[in-house]
C-alpha cells in the first residue's frame, strides 16, 4: 500500500463482492483443472464479460496457510503481520481474542514418573477432551488474579486464553517435542516476558494437580503463545463497511481480526448467498467465503472439487442480480487435488466491472494466467477492488 | 534504480525519443478502444517492428496525476519525491520555481464582516484576476524583505511565490476550506516554519489592506505552500543531454524539473516534430509530450481521443526517417473516454528498437498486455530506454 494510500480514499454507495473460493486452483490431474472440468453455464456467462488475472498469495514459491494467504487478500502485509497459532486455532474453534488476550494451543498429554511418555494422551476423544477442559475450567477460573478460559479443540488439542492481561508472548513453549523426556516450563525470551512466564507456568502446574488421577490425560504442553495482531480495523483502512459471509469458523474469526461484521448464515452455498441479499444495503464489501473447493483438494478428490465448483455456478447467476458495482471470484491459494494440500501456485483472479478488459474466455487458471490484469501480488487486491468502485482519488495533481 | 546504476552508465552517440500520448490508454467503448478503433497506417508499420509491454505508472488501482505519472516515466521514484501542488500550479502558469522559493496557490475571496462568504469570490474571471494580481503585485513587492512574485491562473485562482528565501512548507493551509466562515492564518507544523508562517500571514493581511475596497475579491486564501523537490538533473542521473518538446505548460514544468532543455515549439504536432528535427543533432534524449489524447478522453470524447491518434500517425513516419537508437511511444496514464478522467489502468508501451522482438501486431492495449516487454514499472522505462540504445554496461564481471 502506498503510503498516502488512504488520503485517496473516497466514500460512494457502490458496492464490492469478494467472492472467495478456499484452495479453488487446481493442477491438470491428468489434462484438465477443476476449473477446466466442470460445467458452469452461469459462471462463463459472467467470465465472458470480466477481467482476468493470478494473484500470488505471499511470495513465488510459498505456500500459504489461510491466515496469511486472507490477510493478504484483505491487504494487510502477512509477512508484517503474522498471526501466531495460539491466535489461530483459537479462531478456528471461534474463540474470540480481544486486544490484551494471550491465546495459547495446549495439547493433554500423558506423564509418568516424571517423563512425558505420549505427548497427545493417547489421541483421546474430542468429547473427552470437552469433559477434561470442563474440569480444568472450573477448578482453575484465575491464575494470579488474572482471568482464564479453557476450550476443547480436535482430539487431544485445546486452547487457553489468558483474558485482558496484556500477557507478553515471548516465551519458549512448555513442550519437549519428543516423548519420553521430561517436561519443560516456558521461558522468557526477554526480561519484559518473565511475569508471562511465572503465569503460564503456574497454570501447567496447577492442571496437572487438577488433572492427576485422570489415566492418561494427566499433564498438559503449552506452545504458539500468541497476541491479537491489532490490525488497523477495515472500515478504518479504506472507509469501507464490510461484512464476513462465511461458514467456517477461522474465516470468520480471520474477518473479525480485520474488523469486519460476521453475520450469521447455513451451511449451503445458497444460504450464503441468501444472507448476502439480506445484508446487502447495510453493507458495502462483502467478504463470502466458501470451504468446499479447499476441503476436496485436501481430500485429493478432484470429482469433489469439480462438483463444488458447479454447486457455485448455480448460485452465482443470483449474486449478479443483486448488481454490485465490483464481484470479484477468486481464492485465497491453490490446494491442486493432485497435491492433497495447500500449495504455491498462483490463484486464478476474475473481476466483473464495466472497468475492465473483458476476456470472452471460460474462467480457467491458463485463461487467467494470460490474462490482462496481469500477476497481482494478493496485496494489490484490494486498492484494485477500490479503484474499480471508484472509491479512490487520483494521487497528485 | 539499483543502487549502483550510474557506474554503469556509458556515453555514446544514439539517441532515444520518447513520446507520451498523454492518457493515450482507453477502455473498450462499447467493444474497442481509441487506439483500436484509430486508422494508423503509418505506426501500424512501425509497431510490427517493434515490441510491446505495459506499464503501472504509480502503483496497482493507483490513479496518477500528471506530476507522479511523468516523474516515475522519467525515473524518479513519484511517491519519495511528491511535487506540491503550488509548485504544480506554478508550472501549470509556466513560473519557474527555483531551488530556494516557496510556491503557493491562491485563491482571491469574498469577506463580508469578518466572514469568508465566498471562497472563490464568485469564480471571477481571468481577466480580472489578471488585472487583480498586477494590482497586488505594483503593492507588495517584498514582504519581510523577500522579493514576492504574483501570477494570475484561470479564474479566482493564482500563483504566489517568495522568492529565493528558502521558507519552508511546513504549514496549515491559510484556507477555511468551507464558506461561511471566518479566516484562519497558516500555523507552522514545527518550530523551523515559524518564520515562514508570519512572512505568509503578513502578506495576506497586507493584501486584504490593498483589495479592501474590491466589490468582490477583497479577500485572499492560500494553500498547498511547496518547494522545488530539487531532484537530480537528468544530465547527471542518465549522462543525456534532455531535451523536452512541449506545449502545455505543465509538462514543460515537469521537464524543467529533472533538468531537461525546454525549448520552443507550435500548438501542432507536426510543429513538435519539426522542432525535434530541428534539435536532433545536439541533444540525445528528447521527451515529446501530446496532450490532445488527455484532453479528448477527459472529455468523455472517444471519436476526439481517435482522431489525436490519426494526427499523431501522420507524423510519427517523418520522425523515423530521423533514424532514433531507440524510440519509445507509451502514455504517463490512461484516460478512458468512458471514466471521463484519468484512470489506474497500465499503459500501453511501444519499443522500438533493433533490440526487441518485434510483435508482428498493431498496437493496441490488449496486444500490449500480452507484449514481450511484460508487465513494467513507469520507473523502469528509462533503464529499459538506456540498454536499447547500449548506454548501459554490464554490472559485474
Amino acid at each position: 500500500m502506498i503510503p498516502m494510500f488512504q488520503e485517496l480514499l473516497l466514500q460512494n454507495e457502490r458496492k464490492i463482492i469478494l467472492m472467495i473460493l478456499d484452495g479453488l486452483g487446481d493442477l491438470p490431474d491428468p489434462d484438465k483443472t477443476a476449473l477446466e472440468l466442470a460445467k458452469t453455464p452461469q459462471l462463463d456467462k459472467i467470465a465472458r464479460k470480466s477481467g482476468f488475472g493470478m494473484t500470488v498469495p505471499v511470495a513465488t514459491g510459498i505456500t500459504p496457510g489461510s491466515g496469511p494467504s486472507h490477510l493478504a487478500l484483505f491487504g494487510y502485509d502477512p509477512i508484517e503481520h503474522a498471526i501466531g497459532r495460539g491466535v489461530l486455532e483459537a479462531l478456528g474453534i471461534d474463540m474470540e481474542v480481544g486486544e490484551k488476550d494471550l491465546a495459547i494451543r495446549a495439547n493433554f498429554a500423558t506423564i509418568e514418573n516424571g517423563i512425558i511418555t505420549d505427548r497427545r494422551a493417547g489421541r483421546i476423544s474430542t468429547t473427552e477432551c470437552a469433559r477434561l477442559c470442563k474440569k480444568l475450567g472450573a477448578a482453575i477460573t484465575r491464575v494470579q488474579d488474572i482471568p482464564v478460559e479453557i476450550k476443547p479443540a480436535k482430539e487431544h488439542r485445546f486452547v487457553v486464553k489468558f483474558i485482558g492481561a496484556d500477557l507478553n508472548e515471548n516465551l519458549t513453549d512448555a513442550d519437549p517435542q519428543k516423548d519420553n523426556h521430561a517436561p519443560v516450563y516456558s521461558k522468557a525470551k526477554n526480561p519484559s516476558a518473565a511475569h508471562t512466564a511465572e503465569v503460564v507456568n503456574s497454570f501447567i502446574k496447577k492442571a496437572a494437580e487438577v488433572l492427576k488421577d485422570e489415566e492418561k490425560a494427566n499433564f498438559i504442553l503449552m506452545r504458539g503463545y500468541s497476541r491479537n495482531p491489532n490490525l488497523q480495523p477495515m472500515a478504518e483502512r479504506y472507509g469501507l463497511r464490510a461484512v464476513a459471509i462465511a461458514t467456517y469458523p477461522m474465516y470468520r474469526g480471520l474477518a473479525r481480526l480485520v474488523g469486519m461484521k460476521v453475520v450469521k448464515t447455513g451451511d449451503e452455498v445458497s444460504d450464503q448467498v441468501a444472507t448476502l441479499r439480506e445484508h446487502y444495503v447495510q453493507y458495502d464489501f462483502f467478504f463470502v467465503h466458501i470451504k468446499g473447493t479447499d476441503k476436496a483438494g485436501e481430500d485429493g478428490d478432484q470429482q469433489q472439487k469439480v462438483k463444488c465448483i458447479e454447486q457455485f455456478d448455480t448460485v452465482i447467476g443470483d449474486v449478479v442480480t443483486l448488481k454490485p458495482d465490483v464481484l470479484c471470484i477468486t481464492a485465497d491459494h491453490s490446494t491442486p487435488a493432485k497435491l492433497h494440500a495447500h500449495s504455491w501456485h498462483p490463484n486464478p483472479f476474475l473481476l466483473y466491472s464495466p472497468y475492465v478488459f473483458p476476456e470472452k474466455k471460460r474462467f480457467t487458471e491458463r485463461h487467467c494466467a494470460v490474462g490482462m490484469l496481469g500477476r497481482l501480488h494478493a496485496m494489490e487486491v484490494m486498492p484494485l477492488l477500490l479503484s474499480h468502485a471508484l472509491k479512490l482519488k487520483k494521487y497528485g495533481a
